[in-house]
C-alpha cells in the first residue's frame, strides 16, 4: 500500500494507443493497491505545434500568454489519460496544476515552484482514486499559469512526490533507465542500476537526455529518490538517490553533447574587464556559456573561446559583436559544431590519475582535444564532432564500463 | 469611448490568417478609443476533434473530464489571438473562464451561469488593455471548469456584456445577420435591420443557425441589446432588442429546419396515462420532442405521431419501444425525414388570417402538410422534405417578405 508517484513523457501519450497503454500500466499500480498520482506530459509533438503557431503570429510572443497557450497541452493528456482510465474500470480523476496547488513565482515560462499545496488530492487518493495531475505547469499567486520551462514535467513529478511524501517516484521515458554510455554508440553499453544526485546531474547537463537537471537538483535538495524506466517494458530501470548500495566507482558513465558550437573572440585588448564585459553582455542575452579557455598572446592582446548550445551561436555572436564595438576593439567568429565528451563519476574525487588516463586514451586513438573543463566528478573535453562517436566507444572501453 | 463586447466563432479564428484579421477589426474598434472586451471560440474544428479523441476511448466519456478536455479549445484561442494583437501593437491581454469569474453550477458540459464577478477586467479595460475571453467556459464553486454547451461562447459575449453593462454587444459569425429566409433558398430574402428578441429566439429555435436560443433567452432576460453581424465585411448587421423602431410585422421571417424525423406510435391503448408514459420515457432519455400530434381510432385505439432532431431518432424509438413493451401494446416506426417550416412575426400575435393564407399558399403549390404546431408568434408546419425549399418561397413571397 505505498504511494506512488509516475510520471510520463511526451513520447509515452502520443497518441491514443500509447494512453491505453499507458492506463493499463497505471491500472496495474492500482490494482495492487497502491495509492497513485500519475504525472503526465503534453502528447508529442503538441508543445512544438503551438509554439511554431505562435512565432508565426509574432516572432517574440508574450511569456504570460505562452504560458496560457502551453498549458492546454498538459490539459488535454490529463482528460485523455482519466476518460482512458475509465474505460478499463480505474476511478480516477484530473487536475491542472494550478488545481493541485503548485503554486510559483510570477516567471512566465520558466517559473520557480514556490509551494506545493496539493489542493484535494491526498483526499482523492484516500478516496480510492488514481490523480492525473498535469506536468510542467503552476499557478502564480494572482491565479496566472505559469511554466516551469523545458522537461517541467520531471520537476512537477519530483516535486510533488517530496510534498506527498511519496514512497516511490517513476520517470517513465522512453529509455530503459541511464546507461552507462548512449548505447546507439557503444553497444556494448550497460544500464546503470543506482547511481547518485551528483552524477545523475552531470550526466543531465552533459547531453544524455534522459532527465532535465533541475529535477534532478530538486530530487537531491528534498532526498526524493526516484526510478527511471521505460514505459515500453518491465525491465526495472535506474534508481538515482543519495547513497548507492555499490562502491562507488572512478566512472559511472561517459556522455556526449554534440550539440556545441564554439565561439572565438580574437584581439581583444588584455586589460581588466574586458573579458567581463563579453560574459556580461552574453548573459544579458541569456546565453548560455559552457566551456571557456582564454589565453593572453603576445603584446597584451588576448583570445578567448567559449562553447554555447548551438542554438544559441547566433545570438551569442551578435551580443559579443556588440560588445566589441564597445570596447573598440576584437572580432568574434564562429567554428563548425563541436562535440563535448565527458567522463563522469564519485569515485575521481578520492583518486588521481583519471585525467591523464581520458587524454591519454584520447591521444593514443589520434583523437585531438580543443579544450578541457573539470569539476569535482568529471572531465570534459571538447573535440571535432566527426571523433565524438569514437572517442566514447575508446573511453567506455579504456575505464572498464562493458564490464 | 463606448465599452464594447466582440465575440468571433469558431469559423472567425480557425487559422492563423483568420486570426490576424479578427485582431485587425479588434484594433479598429481599440483605435476608436472604445474599451473593448472580445469573446473567442475554439478554432474551427478542434473542439470535433477532441470529442473524437475521447469517445475514441469511452464511448460515454465522464462530463467532468469532458470539461477539461473542451476547455483547452478556447484558452488556445485567446492566447494566440492576444499574441497576434501584440504583433500589431495593441495592448491585450487574455483571460479564461476562471480569471474573469464566469461562475457557474456544477453541471458539467451544460452549466448555468450562476454569478459573473468580472475578476479584473474593469482594472485592465481602465488600464488601456483589450481583453481577449475564452469563451464557452465558466467555473464551479470547488475551482472546477465547466462548459456551457453548444452555442456556449454566444451566452459568455451576452452575459459578460451584460456583467460590464457594456454599450454594445456584437456577435461576429460568416453571415451578414438575421435574413427573412436563408438566402441561399431564397435569393430575395432581404437582412432584418432590426428584430425582437421573441422573434429571434423562435427563428433561433426554428432551425436559422446563426444563434443558440439560450444566449438570446439570457439577452432578453437581462436587455442586452445585440448585433449579430459577419466578420468577413463592414456591413451592419441585424440587432436584436426588446423594441424595435419599425412597426410590428406580420411575419418576420420564414425558417425551415430539414433535421427532424418524424415517429409514428400507433395502436397504442386509448388509456389515461398512456402518452404520458411515452413522453416520460422520452425526457429520461433526453430526447426533445418537437411537434405533435394525437388522434383516437375506432375502437379506443390511439395513434400519436411526434418529431425529433434526426439525431435522436434511435433513441426515441428505443425509448418508445422499452416503454410499449411495459404497455403491452402499440408499436412504433421512424419514417424517413421531414421538414418543419415556420413563419415568425410578433405582429400575427394581432391579427388574424395569417395562419389560413400560409396553408392555403401551401396548397396551392400543392404542398401537403403533415402537421401543425403554432405559439404566439410563429406556425409551423412538417412537410416532406422535398418540398422545403419550394414552401419557404412560396411563403416568402405570399408575405411579401422580398418588398
Amino acid at each position: 500500500m505505498a504511494l506512488i508517484v509516475q510520471k510520463y513523457g511526451g513520447t509515452s501519450v502520443k497518441d491514443l494507443d500509447r494512453i491505453r497503454s499507458v492506463a493499463q500500466r497505471i491500472k496495474n499500480a492500482h490494482d495492487e493497491g497502491h495509492r497513485v498520482v500519475v504525472v503526465v506530459s503534453a502528447r508529442g509533438g503538441v508543445t512544438n505545434r503551438l509554439i511554431a503557431d505562435a512565432k508565426a503570429l509574432h516572432p517574440e510572443p508574450d511569456d504570460r500568454e505562452m504560458d496560457v497557450l502551453l498549458t492546454i497541452g498538459e490539459q488535454e493528456t490529463i482528460a485523455l489519460t482519466t476518460i482512458a482510465l475509465h474505460a478499463i474500470g480505474v476511478p480516477a480523476v484530473s487536475r491542472t496544476g494550478g488545481q493541485a496547488g503548485i503554486f510559483t513565482d510570477a516567471v512566465h515560462t520558466k517559473a520557480r515552484i514556490v509551494e506545493i499545496r496539493g489542493g484535494d488530492l491526498r483526499e482523492q487518493l484516500n478516496g480510492g482514486k488514481v490523480v492525473i495531475l498535469a506536468g510542467f505547469q503552476g499557478i502564480n499567486a494572482n491565479g496566472h499559469v505559469t511554466t516551469l520551462g523545458r522537461g517541467g514535467s520531471d520537476l512537477s513529478a519530483i516535486a510533488i512526490a517530496a510534498a506527498l511524501k511519496a514512497d516511490l517516484c517513476q520517470i517513465f521515458t522512453d529509455v530503459d533507465g541511464v546507461y552507462t554510455a548512449d548505447p546507439r554508440i557503444v553497444p556494448e553499453a550497460r544500464k546503470i542500476p543506482e547511481i547518485k544526485y551528483e552524477e545523475m546531474l552531470e550526466l543531465a547537463s552533459l547531453g544524455s537526455k534522459v532527465m532535465q537537471s533541475r529535477a534532478v537538483e530538486f530530487a537531491n535538495k528534498y532526498g526524493v529518490v526516484f526510478e527511471v524506466r521505460s514505459s515500453y517494458n518491465d525491465n526495472p530501470g535506474t534508481i538515482v538517490k543519495a547513497q548507492t548500495t555499490l562502491e562507488d566507482v572512478l566512472v559511472r558513465g561517459v556522455a556526449c553533447d554534440k550539440n556545441q558550437t564554439k565561439v572565438v573572440v580574437s584581439d581583444i585588448p588584455d586589460q581588466p574587464g574586458a573579458a567581463a564585459q563579453i560574459f556580461r553582455s552574453l548573459a544579458e542575452a541569456q546565453v548560455n556559456v559552457d566551456m571557456i579557455v582564454q589565453n593572453v598572446g603576445r603584446q597584451g592582446i588576448a583570445n578567448l573561446t567559449f562553447t554555447v548550445p548551438a542554438d544559441d551561436a547566433y545570438k551569442a555572436e551578435r551580443a559579443v559583436s556588440r560588445c566589441l564595438d564597445s570596447l573598440g576593439a576584437g572580432k568574434v567568429s564562429l567554428t563548425d559544431r563541436i562535440a563535448k565528451v565527458s567522463i563522469v563519476g564519485v569515485g575521481m574525487q578520492s583518486h588521481s590519475g583519471v585525467a591523464s588516463r581520458m587524454f591519454t586514451t584520447l591521444a593514443e586513438h589520434g583523437i585531438n582535444i580543443q579544450m578541457i573543463s573539470t569539476s569535482e566528478i568529471k572531465i570534459s573535453v571538447a573535440i571535432s564532432l566527426d571523433s565524438a562517436d569514437d572517442a566514447v566507444r575508446v573511453l567506455h572501453r579504456a575505464f572498464a564500463l562493458d564490464q
